[in-house]
C-alpha cells in the first residue's frame, strides 16, 4: 500500500511577500507522480495557530509522514532540520513578529514540554540523496525560534504524547531568485530545483 | 544588419573541474535565437595566453561586442564588472596559480598600461535588464586579480590602443548547484538561469 | 557567602593551535577580582573525555555555577548557547575528528538521554549585560555537534540526573586576531575584550 | 630629516554615528611617538568637498605621504586599497547619499580623468608588516564607489596632475565592537588594535 505523506507550506510573512513553499506545494500537487499518496496544506504564519492547523489536518488525513517546508533567507542549500526546541523568540529574527503581530521573547511553546525533540525522519539519508541528485543539501542543527521551529516542535510533541506512528520532519529551503533581486548578496535556488529536491525527499521517504 | 557578438568562456581550473561558462556557451550555441550573430570561444586559464587567444579570435571575427564570462565562487548574482585593473596577483586568490602553474605576485599585466580601464558595455542597463527578467544581478567593482581580470584588462587595452570600435565587457556568474555539493554554505545559480541571464545580456546589447 | 563558579576552557585542536579559551582562563586567574570564588580547568578536546574531566572537577569543587568556554571560528560576537543536543557528529564540522581521532557520525551522546537540554544560566540577561558593556553578544541556538555541544549536554544531563542545584552554561567566543592572520575574511575579537566579556558574565551570574 | 605624514579620518555618516577613524586620529595625536612628523585632519563625508578639504591641507602641510582612513562595515581586517576608480555611485551602497544628500548614480569624479589610479604606497609591505604584528590585514581591490574611493582617486589625480612627489594611500578599517552591538553577525576590531595597526603602517612608511 502507498504511504500517505502530508506536506505543509507557509503563507507569506514580513518581507517574504511570495513564499516559495506555496509554489513548491502547488507544483507538487500538479506534477507529483509516484509511490505515495500526497496531501498538502498551507499553514498560517502565526505562533498559536500554525501547529494546530497542521495537527487538525494530520487527524483528518492520518498520514504516515509529515514534512513541513519553510523558507530560510540567507541559506544556500536545502536543509533538513535535526531538532525542534521549546522556545518562541522573535528577537534573533529581527522580525516585527508573526502575521498577527505576536512578538514573543524567550517564551516556551509548551510549559512542561521537553527542551528539544529530534525530527523523526532520516535526515542523513535525505541529505545524501539530495546531494546524489545534484542538489545542495546539508543537515541544519537549528530551525531558529520562529514559526518554523514552533511547527516542528509542536507536531513532534503531539505525535509523541499521542504515541502516533507518524514520522515528522521539517525542511528549510532557500529563497528563490525573484526574492533576492534587491538583496543580490543573498543566495537563492530556482523553484524548479527546490521542487525536484522535495520530490527527491518524498521518493526517499517512500522507500524507508 | 545584425550585430556580431563574441562570447568567451573559460576551461576548468583548480577546484573548478566543470566550468559553468563552458555549459553556458554550449547552450547558447545550441539554442540561441535572435537578433545577433553569435560567435563563441573557450579560453585557457593561463595568464599569458588567455587574452591572446581571445584577441586572435577578435581579429578573425571582427565583432561589435566582446563579452567574456567567468565563474566567481561565492557570488550569488550575475555581476557585470565595472573595471579591469593592471595587475596579476594570485595571493588573494589563495590559488595554486594558473593552469600552467604561473603564480604572479603584484605583477603588472602591461608595463606601461594605464592602472585601470572601464568596461565599455552598459553595465547599469544590463544589470537593470537582468533584474527586470527576475535574475539576481549587481554591478561588481572588482573582477579580482586572476585570469578574469587579466582578460578584461588586456582586451580593453587592445581595443583602446588599436582604436577599434568594439565594446568589451566581463560578466561573472555564480557556481552551479553541482559545484557546491560539498560546500553547501556557498551560493549557486542554476545553469538554465545563467543561460537565460546571458541571453538577456545579449538581447540588451543587441539593442544598444 | 560568595558563589563558587567553575569556568572551563579547552586545549588546542585541529587548526586551532592556540585556543583563546586557555588565554581567557589564564587572565581570569591572574586578574579576577570580585564577588565570586573562581575555579578553572582546561578540558581535553576528546568526545569521551571532555565531560568526564569536567564532572570530576564539579564533584571536587562543588560549584554553584559551571560555565564552559569554547571558540567558534567565524563568529563575531560572544554567544551564550541556548541548548545542548544529544548528538555527536563531525560531518558538519568538516573536521578530522577530535584530538584522539574519534570521528562520530550522528552518534548519540547518551543512548537514553533526552534529545535536547536547555542551558540553565540566564542567557538573555547575560547577553543584555554584555551589550550594555559594549561587547558584541547574541544568543546562539546551536552549539554545533562537536566537543562544545557534547560538554554542555553531558554536564546538563549529569546535573539533571543527580538533581544537583548547579547552573550550567556554555559560551562560545570568537577567534582572536592572531588566529585569522591567514584567513582575513574571518571575524575576530581581541583577547582583552573576550576576558572583559567573560568577567562581565561572571559578575552578572554572581548577582542572580 | 623626519618624513611628514598627513593622516585623514572622516566625520560620522548615515548609520555610522561614531566614526572610528576619528578615534584613531585622536589617539594617534595623543600617543604617537617616533620617526615621523604627524599631521591629521577630519574630512567631511560629502562627495564634492572631501577631496578639496584634504588637498587644501596637503598644500599647507606639504607632506611626503598622505594616508586616508575610512571605515568599512562588514570587513574584518585592515585593508589597504590598491586602486581608486573614477566613479561616484551610491546605488551599491544602499545609502541615502552623502551628508549633504547627494546621491550620484554612475557619475564620473573627473570628466576626463583616467578610469583608475593605483595607490602609491607599498600596500604589500604594509599588509605583511601588519600581519607580522599580529593584526589581520589584506589588500583590497575595491574601495567602493562612495566617499572613500572618491577621496583616494581625487588626491591621486591631484598629485599626478601636479607632479608632486607625495605618496598617497587609503586604508579601510573594520567597525569597532560598539558599532555592531545590534548587528552581532558583523565583524569588528578593537579601536586599540586599529590604532596599533595604523601606527604600524606609519612606522612601515617612515622607513621606505
Amino acid at each position: 500500500m502507498k504511504k500517505k505523506i502530508l506536506v505543509s507550506g507557509f503563507e507569506p510573512f514580513g518581507d517574504v511577500t511570495i513564499n516559495p513553499t506555496m509554489g513548491i506545494i502547488e507544483k507538487l500537487n500538479r506534477s507529483h507522480q509516484g509511490n505515495v499518496e500526497l496531501h498538502t496544506i498551507i499553514l498560517p504564519v502565526v505562533y498559536n495557530e500554525c501547529a494546530n492547523v497542521l495537527i487538525e489536518e494530520i487527524n483528518k488525513v492520518q498520514p504516515d509522514i509529515v514534512i513541513s517546508l519553510g523558507v530560510a533567507m540567507g541559506r544556500s542549500a536545502i536543509t533538513p532540520e535535526r531538532i525542534g526546541i521549546n522556545i518562541q523568540d522573535t528577537v534573533g529574527e529581527g522580525a516585527s513578529g508573526d502575521n498577527h503581530g505576536d512578538r514573543p521573547f524567550d517564551r516556551l511553546i509548551e510549559e512542561d514540554g521537553p527542551d528539544g525533540l529530534f525530527s523523526t525522519i532520516p535526515i542523513r539519508d535525505i541529505t545524501n540523496e539530495l546531494k546524489k541528485h545534484g542538489i545542495p543539501a546539508q543537515i541544519s542543527n537549528s530551525a531558529g525560534t520562529y514559526i518554523c521551529n514552533n511547527t516542528l516542535y509542536s507536531v513532534l510533541l503531539h505525535v509523541q504524547i499521542n504515541q502516533l506512528s507518524i514520522r515528522v520532519g521539517f525542511i528549510h529551503v532557500p529563497a528563490t531568485p525573484g526574492m533576492v533581486l534587491n538583496k543580490p548578496h543573498l543566495p537563492s535556488m530556482d523553484l524548479e530545483l527546490q521542487v525536484k529536491g522535495i520530490q527527491t525527499v518524498i521518493d526517499c521517504l517512500s522507500e524507508k
